[in-house]
């Protein structure tokens, strides 16, 4: 039986439009410097309507064309945010912390014809230019900076606001278009192989947003202001520009002023009510807050993801500056949000702690379960450890241009029944709270069971003669995986693998300890300073290790 | 350019197994006259599953049949909501407001395969039986109480309890189905003609209850505790229910117990946060409150809508009990949300009053026009009047069975374009505020403009010597409509029309003043006290009127 309802799609042109004409009034005020430079989400509607019109007539975006951004969150980049979706072309957003031969493949492999970047990053993009295909016809540079960078672009370079002035202010939105076709691109910067392509619909777009303003998630309503220190090439900013404009928002945009010292300014004097932001931006905040005489009094949420945020820098927000931070977590694949660590009811401030710390509970549009080492379901009880494959409308089901594969691993990113498995190992409660232990490729599937090798890893690098451990899982013909211990000691230490053994012995269960022991002398590192455990495989595969066997 | 993420429907059956897992703990309150009966989501959940069981497999419910509810707001009535919709049925609730003819009447057209029904109500049942088609084969009995009335029922009679009892407690709910076919059936109790039945969609009611949570809405977190007062055979309850599921609301019930008393002793002793209700309830509640000892101190927020709430009774809800009131505007074909009079921020409490006593804004998913007289647009700037005109996913697009057209009415209702015609008359400002001034069959269309015929009988009816006062549009060969005003004067007055056309001519612009003027004895009432308009048009159609018409 169908039903009576309207057959209406989910898109971002309705966020624009409303957002534009109900929250008329409402502001986006990006932070200069010094001050804050406004602009009422009216004129970020008539704004966008123009660059649509420059976008299609002049620059000739047709279609479901792509159109990326390499800018920093402000007030343009909220112009392309809705603009680009809402005319049905595809927003791409360019990371800018990606190295230039990573840039240069996103661009090419989404055969963006249009660049709209901030002047103040024109350096950044001049590198990459000799690398990037025909596809691309047009730069377009936002702000006032030397255009010399770009000298040797064959296409087409236009100055933003000369590029949409005196074109219409409004625009005939795509508001009927199929809700499933895609709004926006987003890669995922993975730390080894070609990056992979995330394609948002119109629908997750807007379904996301509508978990954004609810009550157990951000709850945004017209009367906050949200200061998104996340930027907007990684993962829409968590959602909150579209959400905002859906909302009635105010948004404080930071543009590239991403330092303690203008955080606190621009959070004093602009008072925003939620804030979200990685760990090692908001660590870098505390201490300014602590030495400065800021007022951060108008902040009631403060929204960490990314990583977990250490307690004690969550402890120190609410101790010292009143601050509520609360934990979250999402990915690339996931819009990103996830889970969100809000709290029961009824409980002292120390009772909340426990769930304060985990990653939260899932909205009822993001489905989770926990796959064990054997591929079954693992029972939510907070004690069996499965990886976590999560499931919904917002998440993704595949990767743009159709990689599924990960190099990293064998397995297909996806199950067979379509939910994405997100590399993620941990525990969930009767009651709903994720708490991740380990990334999958770290766990070793012995016999049917998981070990953990950062458990073991933690225990052994607390033994007083080790500087050093990594773990990895190599094969074996018995138990499928197990451990293989590669240990650096301490200068001037020695130690037998017996003694290491028989210290892990005294703190994991027996079936868990290595037989397979390797000193080395350093450690295998990625460029950012992670243990690279994939090199320490290949040695191990190559022959190239030591490896003493205990029985 | 198709996106890349999961194709995930959106349906009742994902918001039963998230709140009956992740929020297993979470309790629905039904109160029982002295103190409240608790049973948790998960035995919501199982209960449900068990339900779904029992009518599959012993009453024989198949696909997308009907199932009915005549039931108060209780945790079987929310049982039921879940379990129906997410088994793929339909779930059809009965209003037990309606005289007993349109009962049967919409039975029959929705035909019904089982009603569900609380002891409680078995008089009301009763005496529809007779009138009941054969596809009615089973009734279910909540609760104890005297089963005489049902004996003259042809089909089988259970016991609700019992016909549950020892079935699985998980079910294979229908996860996967269109989000498009229908969840639930809800009919518009006209007060003419036959009631029309609008069939929301999983997407209708998954969509409604996101809105329903967000932040400038009911906000509902896992911290609330919702009262629904607004009855769940109307509208369903506003969406509450649902919601409250996908949030993990706690539910607080009232069962039959609407009166002032139990209502303070179940807000004192169950302290929830949030609440919605109609104005006589809560006018009723007011002076409860006033005179006993009660806390309500956990209610956060009351809203209020189906009528405009009194402003005198949102300042005493306010000054005297602290509980925040706040209007929101909906009906039957709007799932109901509908406007939500939030206000914008930085206000002080005296400025927030003028938005506190509009019909509020609309949400993103909401999109509203005014249409004027000669079915242009009018502008949204707080004067131009139109009749309200709203689209969106959770909006109904036409009536169960094809009706789409209202007898008083010989305009469709709804759009060429598809739109939902509310049949209600007000503005709306630049900034969204919504204030609601008319019906639509209440507004007489002369030569292209709209005269208010509320408008002319309050200025009539504050003559001295004027008891009553009923304008209606009559044809006009000229001007399509004018209006005639029918007066009725108190007793012993004795004043000409032209007097009180000169009383009005100080009040109102000169084309609106009436020509057509009749003595009446009495205004025709309906069975509730209101003017029965169509009678004195039907009158004056039929020339049983003596009308005098001034030049």
């Amino acid at each position: 039986m169908l039903s009576t309802m309207q057959d209406v799609p989910l898109t971002v042109a309705r966020i624009l439009t409303h957002g534009s004409t109900v929250h008329a009034g409402t502001t986006v005020a990006t932070w200069n410097g010094a001050s804050a430079d406004r602009r009422s989400y009216a004129e970020v509607g008539a704004r966008a309507a123009q660059l649509a019109h420059a976008l299609r007539d002049e620059l000739g975006v047709v279609g479901d064309e792509r159109v990326a951004t390499l800018m920093w969150n402000n007030a343009g980049h909220l112009e392309a945010y809705l603009a680009v979706p809402a005319m049905g072309a595809v927003l791409h957003t360019l990371n800018l912390r990606l190295p230039a031969h990573q840039l240069a493949f996103i661009v090419n492999h989404a055969a963006d014809r249009v660049i709209l970047v901030d002047a103040t990053l024109l350096p950044l993009l001049a590198p990459v230019l000799p690398q990037l295909a025909p596809t691309l016809k047009h730069i377009v540079v936002a702000g006032q900076g030397d255009r010399a960078p770009l000298d040797g672009f064959a296409g087409t370079v236009h100055d933003y606001d000369e590029l949409i002035a005196g074109r219409p202010t409004d625009y005939p939105w795509a508001t009927d278009l199929d809700e499933r076709t895609a709004a926006a691109l987003c890669y995922t910067s993975g730390t080894t192989g070609d990056p992979k392509g995330v394609a948002y619909s119109h629908r997750s777009v807007y379904l996301h947003c509508l978990q954004v303003i609810a009550g157990d998630s951000f709850g945004l309503t017209a009367r906050d202001i949200a200061l998104p220190v996340v930027p907007m090439f990684h993962v829409n900013a968590w959602g909150i520009p579209h959400a905002a404009f859906m909302s009635g928002t105010g948004l404080l945009m930071p543009d590239r002023f991403l330092q303690p010292k203008p955080l606190a300014q621009m959070i004093s004097s602009e008072r925003p009510t939620v804030s979200a932001a990685v760990p090692t931006i908001w660590s870098g905040l505390l201490d300014e807050l602590d030495h400065g005489a800021y007022d951060t009094s108008s902040l009631r949420m403060v929204v960490i993801g990314g990583s977990a945020c250490p307690p004690s820098l969550m402890r120190a927000f609410e101790e010292r500056h009143g601050i509520d931070v609360v934990h979250a977590w999402g990915m690339t694949e996931t819009s990103p949000l996830g889970s969100f660590a809000t709290v029961p009811p009824g409980l002292t401030p120390e009772q909340r702690w426990p769930y304060r710390i985990t990653q939260g509970r899932f909205p009822a549009t993001v489905e989770a379960r926990l796959v064990g080492p054997d591929g079954t379901r693992m029972p939510h009880d907070g004690t069996a450890a499965g990886e976590l494959e999560v499931r919904g409308p917002w998440i993704a089901g595949a990767y743009f241009g159709g990689a599924g594969q990960d190099p990293l691993r064998p397995e297909d990113k996806f199950s067979e029944d379509g939910w994405l498995r997100t590399g993620d190992v941990g525990t969930i409660t009767a009651d709903g709270y994720l708490t991740l232990t380990d990334r999958a490729k770290d766990v070793i599937k012995s016999g049917g069971e998981w070990i953990s090798s950062v458990e073991l890893e933690n225990h052994l690098m607390a033994h007083p003669d080790v500087a050093e451990a990594a773990v990895v899982a190599v094969p074996d013909e018995k138990w499928g995986e197990r451990p293989l211990a590669t240990v650096v000691l301490r200068d001037g230490a020695a130690v037998e693998f017996t003694v290491l053994r028989d210290f892990l012995a005294e703190r994991v269960a027996k079936w868990q300890l290595p037989e397979r022991w390797t000193l080395l002398t350093e450690v295998p590192k990625t460029s950012v300073g992670k243990f690279d455990k994939k090199v320490i495989r290949r040695q191990h595969a190559d022959g190239e290790l030591d490896v003493t066997r205990l029985s």
